[in-house]
């Protein structure tokens, strides 16, 4: 059970809250990246939501993220307004949505050689927020000096773009495996927009009992076996975050998923029927879109075994979203049901939960070390940026190490 | 007129608030019951309303409570967020939404024998709110019987499901000759939900005026009767509520109907064209959903005479929806064009609305009642459970009853 | 940059706040007239708006007031409920939306010979707000005496019914030459209900720089010209507004425009490929309908010229909406992305502001002088009331007056 104020501390993404803040000591994922020219896909669900007035459904929100082609393009990140674009020369940016002239949205922004045009006035920006131009004003060249404009940076990797939204020098952009790694096939998947608070979604990483009881059972893939038998669990924090374990002892099946810092899930991914046998690999990132939505990024990899791809029998694709469709809507429905920011108020807290209180004690240390001026468990600023952060020891399927 | 505050104690329907508690006090209908198999119907009213973030219409917030099948259905009640279900066993039961446990939504529970499992981690309560199971928690044995769900006694009557909310023992379920008649036909049917304070919808009952003036003139049933000459009106306290008498005196035409507390009018029907000559009783109670909205539930009953039910003239059946859909429409405008609260400080009140200033007093005096630690008036404890109700003194349709 | 109490100050359109109170001392236009039978249109705008819960669209919402009947109309300006009506004889009324009785809506009131009855008990009220009719009143004859409704004056002017809603004696509806002349034709169209707080879609026209950069380049009529040069500025205070001039030096190209106070904007208006030449000259109202959304009605006024109309080339309407689409829709963009009411914190004037800084301190001066007890700037209470305001040297485009 958590107070009011505990519960607003982990949930509240604002600049200036306190996760907020530590959440912006991070790279997120925004987007799936124009540049990206493999397997993609998105989540066409039609459940409804309105945000910001505007009526869509978690599938058509993700649309536009989905199939960023480069064009100006909204997008509200942690309570911030801001647009997305590629410059002329094809560096991407991300910059404050109201022209800091007179506030039009730089969405309908005109994009020229190093930057991008406000539509009303023609105020120019570079993808660092300074102002290049301002057609209308005499004294141009002084007054654009004092102007700067909110701007982030943007990187890629793994097929979607990132961005830091913190102060000082943007920290490593961690470059785990299933992002990185080049010796296989890599699907990118929008999961859309959910119209719950971030941390609502990040529980369910670190809630191994929820395997067993929502996707036990028939209809999702491997529901049979996690339904099958209660798992013995544990939960250990970690240099990136939290591992956790799930032995099911009687069919000597050994699980882990891990929780990465400050909001992605690192699973093994068993295949359609759980029956073809070949290692996967996947992530799921929670991106705070503002305190009641979340924008749920996944990349799933399927690595070369001895140099070869697996020829994927009949049905079966690269990406995850078609096959655990079962999973996520479970997943969706038991998150999202609980109102958009859950009230912790009334909660009650039993043994399987132990790895709920660890990640929020987690995540509270994370704030504090934030609020005394430290980085944060899981940033990175050390050690070389181009090196693959391996995570199998800490994400296994045992059904599926079995087979390779 | 009303000051803010006096608004406010009439109209919250909170749990705490004055007139919440009053409320509270009473059994309320909540969905037509799946077990009802007789005549029933629903008003297909395509006005939108918005409820939650949910975009439907007042006739699509009806079908779910008028085709409940059994299964999990979301409903709130006086502002609570509640599940109604029936047990394994047939046993119906109105619980908590959100489970103790971690908040996901009891909608999508799976029923089990003598209760239901939350879908998120199995947590099965029975329709006392008792835990029954906690399937990950090892030491569910001690831990199950610290918990306990909020869940209110459902009770089926007259082809409604019943709760009451309140504290302590619940009263006894009024019988009242609409819903507990046996020797005649009775059509149960869902009037939607109405976009306004339960005590709009309220007041019409008591506001014999309007019947002349909104429903006199061409168009409804009975209308150029209602039209043709004004009554001499009287509102008078008796047991269950208030008697509202409208005598037309140069047409020797006098019709009483009757508001039963909290919040239902029980009303003699005409039949289309008024002409047909067969008494028909009806009731319609309104259940407050939250501050803005009003769940309007109708039952007609059809009484046989001489033991023999009437042969229907071509065109009419045995419920008032369709016949009475001119009215119902023209009440809807009245009511709901006030605003979702009507603000009673712009009011100006005039001896016509007497009956009105009557039912203000009537619910200030149950309200005092309440907060004294008493029954209000209407609440029935003593005699036989079993005891029809009998209000045909107390609304009789002059016309109607010199037919039979 | 504005204070956000500045901001408040200039935005705020409800009854006692200052620009309300200075908004209110004016004529607004508020629908097409019924009897208008010229040339009339409206704004398709497909872009959605959500208003007091009523889901639809720019467009949509226009039709409402494009196309009053005479029927019981709802309509809300400067944040008032409103209903506008015809009674019996045919004089237009504007009455509270609110019946004092017991608030039913007058949009659902049946139209009597001098007035309108309410539908729910038939309180009836004149153009003027006087109770006529209270029918299940015994006492009707002295209670109506005491209710006075809210009524606000309705006059007819160049196809649109204008209103006041001030204090007092309502000054002369000044006669603008667009409105009153009539000599040529004239054009009423309705642009739609721009979810922009007024003050924006204002600040557009003292804003000669974004003619330049939001209209110039391809697309839109006159953009190439407007494009190719950026012009000299002048804002001049005058007896009505403002007098925008933008000068082309190179191309020998003079244009004004004017800000005519509260919230018109009196423009020169380009044909379509700006080649064919004979004057046109329009204007656009802004009338507030909250602090959130604007009513934006045009009218555009081909005179004739040596007592000839032209003969319209193939493809020309005398309406201005549908060969202005490219500009309105770029307008639109630009003022309503900047969010309902724009954060004047945020901005950055610039010397080519100087017309927006102008016209801050002259409703400012308005709103000074309304607190003062005095008429503000562009009230006109002498003089012939028939009197045509020629605005033509306030408003000219140097390309048009060459051809005629």
């Amino acid at each position: 059970m958590l107070s009011t104020e505990e519960n607003k501390t982990l949930t509240n993404v604002g600049a200036g809250t306190p996760a907020g803040e530590w959440l912006r000591r991070f790279w997120h994922p925004i987007a799936i990246s124009d540049k990206w020219t493999g397997v993609k896909t998105h989540w066409n669900y039609e459940s409804p939501i309105t945000i910001d007035g505007e009526v869509g459904t978690v599938g058509s929100w993700a649309d536009r993220l989905a199939n960023f082609k480069g064009e100006p393009t909204p997008v509200k990140i942690m309570g911030e307004d801001l647009v997305l674009f590629r410059d002329g020369m094809g560096t991407p940016g991300l910059i404050g949505k109201f022209c800091p002239h007179r506030g039009a949205s730089m969405e309908f922004g005109r994009i020229i050689e190093n930057g991008i045009a406000c539509c009303y006035h023609g105020w120019a920006f570079d993808v660092s927020g300074n102002c290049l131009e301002m057609p209308a004003e005499p004294e141009a060249k002084s007054f654009k000096d004092k102007v700067k404009h909110k701007a982030y940076p943007v990187e890629e990797m793994g097929g979607l773009l990132w961005t830091y939204m913190g102060p000082g020098d943007a920290p490593l952009l961690p470059r785990f495996d299933v992002f990185a790694r080049e010796d296989g096939v890599r699907a990118v998947e929008n999961f859309g927009l959910w119209p719950a608070n971030y941390f609502q979604v990040c529980e369910n990483t670190v809630d191994q009992a929820h395997t067993n009881i929502l996707h036990g059972g028939t209809g999702g893939e491997r529901s049979d076996i996690w339904g099958s038998e209660l798992p013995q669990t544990k939960w250990e924090l970690m240099e990136y975050g939290i591992k956790c374990t799930a032995n099911r002892i009687a069919m000597n099946y050994n699980r882990a998923t891990s929780y990465i810092l400050p909001t992605m899930a690192r699973l093994p991914q068993p295949w359609p029927g759980g029956k073809f046998k070949w290692p996967r690999i996947s992530a799921n990132w929670r991106t705070p879109v503002d305190d009641n939505h979340t924008l749920v990024l996944s990349v799933c990899f399927t690595p070369e075994v001895d140099g070869q791809l697996p020829e994927l029998p009949e049905g079966m694709t690269f990406h995850v979203g078609d096959a655990l469709l079962v999973h996520r809507e479970q997943d969706y429905q038991a998150i999202v049901s609980q109102g958009s920011i859950f009230n912790r108020n009334i909660e009650r807290l039993g043994t399987s939960d132990e790895g709920v209180i660890l990640l929020r004690k987690t995540i509270l240390d994370g704030i504090k070390a934030v609020q005394n001026g430290e980085d944060p468990l899981g940033v990175r600023r050390k050690g070389d940026p181009k090196e693959i952060i391996d995570l199998s020891k800490v994400a296994y399927d045992g059904l599926n190490e079995a087979t390779v």
